[in-house]
């Protein structure tokens, strides 16, 4: 009977959204994305739930990426992903600095930004973090986008428009620190 | 007339969405916040959506801010927002390190971790940034929360559970890393 009923517990997204610090919204549609609906009156099937985040995760194959610009942002990010325990492996990194190109920078090796576009087939590399200076974001991404890259994750603070199939996320501290400010000053 | 005409122009929440890359929620919800609501057959009039954003951009004051964890990470990030040219102000980072305490790092200069109470009343820092190991970070968190720290920027992979009034926004780069990933993989 105990069983029984642990097999039969749910949680809603409400309460969910509590304990990870985001809203209901973001719950339900996240857990759609990975093919899970909840019920309107009872929520989430607790071990539904539980089994079906441990498959996305198992079959999770994480993809091969590079940094482009290796200044002390793409270091430090560089060595925190290799620090992390993740699965995340940085292949590649890009920069423009003849000091810097064919060494290895935080442990991984740094190629000219000319042979992006080479290496990012050769290396079937399909994500960039793009920690480049501001005036060339831009025309990197159109390099990037050129080279068949499928997801960037930009940590600068310029606003790339980039084809439909490229997945971007904008990563921009500043923006999330000035979004604290206010906050915190609306409050009072 | 042709006044007249751009006196009276508007623009709906989804075409803002589409030129930021955001969901038309989150613009209509941004825009609630600093007191702008559309029209639903019109959108926003954007000669008052321009005036408000200014407005509010204006009377914007820079809080003071401390970096809590002096690494890799810490210092690139310092560099990066003292680089910026945005508004930020580090006024302070703390770290267990002997040799980097009452030193000057990226700039800043080095507190003991002892001294965050003390520090964070005495130069009125409202925000801080965490970079701090993945083991001390709750531990830290209680400390800031104690001090009255007003928002905290965490960039450590640990989820915190911090009283109401603190503003916390997380920003963990492995994360977004492996949604860019998932993303990726379930679009083939």
């Amino acid at each position: 009977m105990e069983h029984m009923h642990v097999k039969g517990a749910h949680i809603f997204s409400h309460n969910l959204a509590r304990l990870l610090n985001i809203t209901p919204e973001q719950v339900r549609r996240d857990l759609m994305l990975i093919g899970l609906t909840g019920n309107h009156r009872k929520g989430y099937n607790i071990e539904a739930l539980v089994g079906l985040i441990g498959k996305t995760i198992d079959s999770y194959d994480p993809q091969n990426i590079a940094i482009i610009g290796i200044g002390n942002l793409g270091r430090a990010v560089t060595a925190f992903i290799r620090k992390s325990g993740s699965r995340l492996r940085i292949v590649a990194s890009f920069d423009i600095d003849p000091l810097k190109i064919n060494h290895e920078i935080a442990g991984v090796h740094c190629y000219p930004v000319s042979d992006i576009e080479k290496m990012i087939k050769k290396l079937d590399i399909s994500i960039a973090i793009l920690t480049v200076p501001p005036d060339t974001a831009r025309s990197i991404a159109g390099i990037l986008t050129d080279s068949g890259i499928k997801g960037i994750l930009n940590l600068t603070s310029v606003h790339l428009d980039l084809p439909e199939h490229i997945y971007l996320k904008d990563y921009d501290i500043i923006t999330s620190l000035e979004e604290i400010g206010f906050f915190i000053k609306s409050r009072g």
